[in-house]
């Protein structure tokens, strides 16, 4: 790909200026529209060392409103996000809906910095490129318009212009040896990034390499490809034509079944019941202490019914736990801020660094239980979001060692009927119980439909479900315990 | 202060298990009432190792709703979080309006920690606890119900605890030399955390040491506090009794006059201007890279009247900056989640870290610019904001040794006019004109004198402001770009 390159230059002064400008004036206007239609838009900057990274990025917001877009420097990873996946940090910083999010390098530059160093980094690589495909095709399918700019220029183009800043004292500081060294590599590293730009050019996210030897000739180039691009994509917007669902994630798939019990086999009083959670409570927190030696970062994750005990049930797991390792993420509907983002962002910034529990009171999924059920979002975004989520949670497995256990607690609907009213009966509980909850109660069947296509949608090899007969509370309370204690003892 | 306990222990099983069972009955209602009142509550547990404090906080959540409170575990500080002045990462967990803020240590271990090891720690403990005073006041004149807990046993008791805790294998990992070492110096440290308490011991938020050899004692002793304070202070309120506003604060000060001019001593043509800036913007290159390798951090905050230039002012400062090392804050009203929280935590949060340059295209002056003049916030707040701003920023020019630099870009009425009504006739620029900007505009006279105020009240020698004359774009983007670069100059 880059050595097709179309070389023409501009060299009319005042032509130049002029288009500039009216580019300028419609990128603003540009700009504006992508606001009003919502659309999260993506540019990112790669290149050589000297290319003009900085300087394109400068020239870029020059068209735009200062308070619609934010630019991210990309450079060395915090502690904090090394001890996450590597593409946790760039979650964090995808734009919100109507904003413009700019790059000066990102995730590329990263991954290639940080595998180049290793051995064996051709087969690393490749499971970059396939981890980026499916984070940036995630961002696309949630309506993001993603540009990727490579700035191009020769070895001995590079070479002059850091000889160029080497000679004024003003800049001579920027030149380091580490540039140096990657300059005398230009050779060897020129296949691997025309290799990896090629295997993550997309339909989704494509690439545009663009000559930066001439400034003027790049600004100008990548002013054009934005606006051309950004303007048919509004004006599809306008008419309605932009369908960004997949067929092929819509296929419902054919259900598999899956075993729900609320009964459990055997019934524990509360006597017994009290003295095997202190041991199994002590015991976890031995487990935390071996995890956070070994910086290996644990997920619990709670679904259920209504009533069928997940606070209780917290509060069990955690009662001798550190609170420096551990934290509970309680999950309600997403704020007005949180809507403008992908709707797993939120969940992914509180995944737990290396050596942490998080314990999710509710999660992503659902996206797949109430957003489904009451409509909060369309079937095709449901549909899409098994994928997503497996994809989401394989990626966070494989990546930090770490591990996802996933708990349905499941209680009959006789059950849950005894507790609402249980609640309702006592002055010091009845806050506990809402409309919402005898709502959802009536809707019992559909919620059926859409738990059970959840287990056998999502239950994975690196993430499997462990329903939990929860009608018996001592039981459910042993039972999640004894199932992480498991679990954990086989990431140790 | 720690010596004068009452050792009253409580025997009787059943009578305890009710007692406390009620009080747990009463704090969850406590908490319910809290947060219809949209109080922020803050509960901090310090003491001894082996005291009981992850206990106790455990404890106290038993009585919560989970989706009511956050648990905060302080250990050391992240490397970003040394980067930035000790209460920084504090203020980022300060629970908003309604909720419970839970601290298992706090900024008062931290203090502690972080100074024993320095010599002649006796005098900077004191300036730590100044701090601590000013910081729990301002958050106590916001609403906020402030408890600290103090857990204190003898050092016979810890040596006890800590050699059960040997003794049993799946705790022994618990008891790190370090842990030992500290109980060591236990006659060394029990005068200086008396003397950090009585400091720290102030009417809005004091103190209460609680004997903690008893577990059952300590936790019905810490439930009654909890509830007979709580309880009180949610009647008050029902009462509409309680007065946040300290009477000292709202004696209006005699207004000191300031310079204020609009035109400059001499025009600037835009080729003389293009070619100083260009200079100057390659200079600031400098100066960012001599504060970046020197760890300084600097905050240049513009404010002025609308039109007056702020956002061309700032793609001109940061031209030739790298990305990596600055960015910009627009501010514009505080989003719902924001205002759950004190005015200033949003600005606190984007303060910068070692090395940083943040830019803030208006700021936490808005407090008494337009929140004043627009009364959306109350005579008592703004009044009492010109103290709390010149302390929050003296605190972090003292602590982070970075430097504020503040401009107030002032232009005439006229001018303004004139800049308006170009922005009206031009397509391209009429967006940036709205109505607002037109209402503020009849109330010139009300934020002249609010604009006076604040200059006069809040210059001070730690962060003086400097008047820009704005009536000419270029004279103003050079003035901007010598300021910052003579005040950068004197902090390296």
């Amino acid at each position: 790909m880059l050595d097709k390159l179309d070389l023409t230059k501009t060299t009319d002064e005042k032509k130049y200026n002029e288009t500039l400008s009216s580019l300028q004036d419609r990128l603003g206007i540009l700009q504006r529209s992508l606001r009003d239609l919502n659309i999260p838009t993506i540019i990112i900057v790669e290149g050589w060392n000297a290319a003009g990274i900085t300087m394109t990025v400068h020239e870029i917001v020059q068209a735009l409103d200062p308070r619609g877009y934010t630019l991210n420097a990309i450079e060395r990873p915090t502690a904090e996000e090394k001890s996450h996946p590597f593409l946790w940090r760039f979650w964090r910083r995808i734009p919100p809906r109507g904003r413009i999010g700019l790059f000066a390098r990102s995730w590329y530059s990263r991954a290639i910095t940080e595998e180049m160093q290793n051995p064996g980094w051709q087969k690393s690589l490749k499971g970059r490129s396939n981890r980026i495909n499916k984070f940036e095709r995630q961002l696309s399918d949630d309506g993001a318009i993603i540009f990727k700019l490579f700035l191009h220029i020769s070895k001995e183009e590079q070479k002059q212009r850091l000889e160029q800043r080497e000679r004024n004292p003003l800049t001579a500081w920027l030149v380091t040896p580490a540039i140096w060294n990657v300059h005398h590599h230009y050779d060897d590293t020129l296949p691997l990034i025309d290799d990896f730009i090629d295997k993550t050019n997309t339909d989704y996210a494509p690439w545009t390499v663009v000559e930066a030897t001439d400034r003027k000739y790049t600004i100008l180039k990548i002013y054009q490809m934005l606006v051309k691009t950004l303007e048919k994509r509004v004006a599809g917007e306008k008419e309605g034509k932009v369908k960004n669902v997949k067929a092929k994630d819509l296929v419902k798939p054919h259900r598999i079944p899956v075993q729900r019990r609320s009964a459990p086999e055997s019934e524990v009083t509360r006597e017994t019941g009290q003295q095997i959670l202190n041991s199994l409570q002590i015991e976890m927190l031995e487990i935390q202490y071996l995890l956070f030696k070994r910086k290996i970062p644990l997920i619990i994750l709670y679904e259920g019914w209504d009533a069928a005990g997940k606070g209780g049930n917290i509060t069990r797991m955690t009662r001798f736990l550190n609170p420096l390792g551990y934290y509970v993420v309680p999950v309600s509907a997403p704020s007005p801020a949180e809507q403008q983002f992908h709707y797993l962002r939120r969940f992914i910034k509180r995944f737990p660094s290396g050596g942490d529990i998080a314990i999710f009171d509710r999660s992503w999924y659902g996206r797949v239980l109430v957003e489904r059920v009451e409509g909060y979002c369309s079937e095709p975004e449901w549909l899409r979001a098994y994928n997503e989520i497996n994809e989401i949670e394989e990626d966070y497995v494989t990546s930090s060692g770490g591990g996802i256990v996933k708990f349905w607690l499941e209680i009959s609907k006789d059950e849950q009927l005894k507790r609402f009213q249980q609640r309702a009966a006592d002055p010091l509980k009845v806050h506990k119980i809402t409309d919402d909850d005898w709502r959802n109660r009536e809707k019992w069947d559909q919620y059926e439909e859409a738990v059970e296509e959840m287990l056998a949608r999502t239950s994975t090899d690196a993430a499997p479900w462990t329903v939990v007969e929860s009608d018996d509370k001592w039981f459910a309370r042993i039972k999640t315990l004894k199932t992480v204690i498991a679990s954990a003892q086989r990431l140790l």
